[in-house]
Parts: structure tokens; C-alpha cells; sequence
């Protein structure tokens, strides 16, 4: 079976930005955008949400794309704005994501970056820092991922270098019915994509718009 | 985690027929149904159908139902009418199901019978034949499970049965837009579960209206 490069459980909003502008992006506000939590309270809510630490949640269909989170994942990429809220060289190597001591990933996670740092382990995630093209970084992270698949994680700048590369097979984007007006946009409407990918779009009674795409 | 026990990828008509009357099961006709591959269609169109044997097929929505048809189950109960056609005790072993010598289960699997028969191994699954009550047989099939979910695999009757002592904590049936007029029903409507079970009613762009329910 060929590994896949997917993309799952991204966010936008109905005007299709992901995150907010770079300026607004801080330690305080990781998106950057005004009540992030619209964009992924479905995700929360549901029964197999990866950081739930109580029992419950729903199990209609918005679990069925929090459950298949990790399934058949070896290995996640990241783009550098995903990891953390820095520019530039890493000033020191106290920053470790926001995630915690046991972070979501349980695989290799390879972050994109110009600057380098040395790979440490939380838990059983170990992040690399990395610098190459798309190609380059697919590469590195399919081999770690032992014939499973990657997750190409986010943010948006990162999934539209690999969509430019033509380096992804599956993509799962939930778009929810608010619009932000400013910020950074994964597309002005996902009809972009019809020319390479199939497209589903599944309306869930919990008010996302589930986009599934895959290759043509 | 509890482990759940779970119905997955069942499928009816729009008139809640899921296999046809007793009579007409037979060798040539395992569903005593006309045009049955009406009712699974979906399902066998998909990337992740377990039965597939080339590449290809299509990763949309009804793609997550059969991704999900094997994650984290431990075991499957079924009717003794899902595992063949014969009715009254066996007359001969030579009877191995429905599915080659390569079954899609790939775990220890309880048919449910009132006459006795040796246990039998085909690739990685391994067939029993037990008679008992619902709870009784389930009590087995979550010790065979190791701790992962059981999945209740049909027909029809059995997943009645097990609705009746309120034993199902999951259930995806997929609805196909055509009706039978008569044989074996899950129910009258789906409406039905609605005192013990949260719904969600999520159609598909292949036609099949997914039904997905979990406890309340």
C-alpha cells in the first residue's frame, strides 16, 4: 500500500483563513484570529478528541474524522508558525510546543524551519527541526514513518507549499460558518482544488462543513 | 477505556430491510434479497472496502465508515444466518462462511448457534460457535478482545436481539434509497432508538443516508 500524504482535522473559516496575520499570531493568541475556538470547538466536543482527559463527547459524524486522527500516521509534518509563536533563530531551546508534556503527534514530528535546533523527545513524540523544500521534508518524514502514512499538520503557508508541490493525497478541511475577514487564507474557495482532487462537502449537525479531497 | 460494543457498515433499505425472509436465504442468494449488492454498493466502491483487492476507489465520506470497519475491534459476534445458509444442527464441518481463506475479520469471531461445532481457524481468524444469551456471548467476545471494542456484525435479528437486552453502545447503519416490501427489519423506523440513542442522519453524495447512533 503507498504511503499518503494527508492532511485532517484543519480549520478555516467560510472566507477560507486558517490563521491569523503573522503580527497577530503570539504567545497569547496562537492563531493569531479572534475566538479561535470557533474553528475547532466541533473537534472538542467530540468522543475521540486526541487531548479529551474525560470520558463523553458525541460519536455522530464529527468523530469519525477525530478517530481517524491517527490512524495508519507514522510521522507529522509541521510548519514552523504550527510549533510555536517565535521568529527568526531560536533565541534559546526552552520552547518545546504547546503542547505539553505529552503531546498529541506519538510519532517523529518534522518541523519546518530555516533556523536549526537540536530534535528532542517528549514523551513518545520527537520533534526535528528541518530546512529544505516540501520534497526534500516529505522525504525524511515518509522514511520515518515506516511505510504508514504522514499527516501534513498545518499551518496554512505550510499545506499550500505542499498543495503547490502537488505533494498531497487526501485532505480533510472543516470549515466553519463564520468569516474573519483578515488573515491567512488556505483558498478563496475550494473549488480551487476541483482540477487535481475529488471533492465531498458534508454538512454536520454540529454546523462545520466537512471538505473532503482526493486525488483524481 | 471501556470497551465498547460496536454496529458497523449494516445496511437496509429505506424500508428498514436488512435480509430477506428465512425462506428465501439460500446458497446462491445469502441475502434472500433481489439485487443485494444494491444494499453494500457503497461500501465495495471504497478505498478502504476490507474485501478490496486492487488499488483505488473513492476516500470520501463513505470512506470513514469502512476505514473505521477494523480500528480497535477485538472481535465480532454474529448470527449463525450471517456465517451461512444451513438452518438445524451441522450436517457436515465442510462449511468454512462465506469469506475464502482469507476472512476480512482478523480476529476471534462468536457465531451465535444453538447446535454445537468445533472451533476453526482460516488465516487470522478463528471461528467459535457458542449458544447463550446475548449478555453470555458477549461476556466471551470482550475477554477474546483483550480489551479492544466488540463489533456486532448481523444480521439482523442478532442486532435486534442484542438492542432488546441494551447492549449495542454504537451503531452505523447505512440506508439505501430503495425498498424490499417485505423480509427481515431492523425497524419500522430509525426513530425508534431515539429514547435510548442520540442520531445523526448524515446523507451521502452516493445515495446512502448514514445513520449513526450512540448512547444517550
Amino acid at each position: 500500500m503507498a504511503q499518503l500524504v494527508r492532511v485532517q482535522n484543519f480549520n478555516v473559516s467560510s472566507d477560507g483563513i486558517g490563521a491569523g496575520n503573522d503580527a497577530d499570531q503570539s504567545l497569547e493568541n496562537p492563531f493569531g484570529l479572534p475566538g479561535p475556538e470557533r474553528l475547532f470547538g466541533w473537534a472538542g466536543a467530540t468522543a475521540s478528541w486526541p487531548m479529551r482527559t474525560d470520558p463523553g463527547g458525541s460519536r455522530g459524524l464529527d468523530d469519525y474524522f477525530t478517530r481517524d486522527y491517527a490512524r495508519n500516521i507514522g510521522a507529522e509534518i509541521m510548519g514552523r508558525n504550527k510549533f510555536g509563536p517565535q521568529r527568526g533563530p531560536w533565541l534559546d531551546d526552552e520552547w518545546r510546543g504547546w503542547w505539553g508534556d505529552e503531546p498529541p503527534f506519538h510519532t517523529p514530528v518534522f518541523v519546518m524551519t530555516h533556523h536549526e535546533r537540536p530534535s528532542f523527545t517528549l514523551s513518545d513524540t520527537t520533534f526535528h527541526f528541518v530546512d529544505g523544500a516540501p520534497a526534500t521534508v516529505l522525504e525524511q518524514a515518509l522514511e520515518a514513518a515506516q511505510g504508514k502514512d504522514v499527516r501534513l499538520g498545518g499551518g496554512v503557508n505550510t499545506i499550500r507549499q505542499f498543495l503547490d508541490a502537488d505533494l498531497v493525497d487526501t485532505m480533510h478541511v472543516a470549515v466553519s460558518p463564520l468569516k474573519f475577514g483578515s488573515g491567512v487564507r488556505l483558498w478563496e474557495s475550494p473549488d480551487e482544488l476541483l482540477d487535481r482532487f475529488h471533492m465531498e462537502v458534508v454538512p454536520s449537525p454540529s454546523g462545520v462543513t466537512h471538505h473532503l479531497f482526493w486525488r483524481r
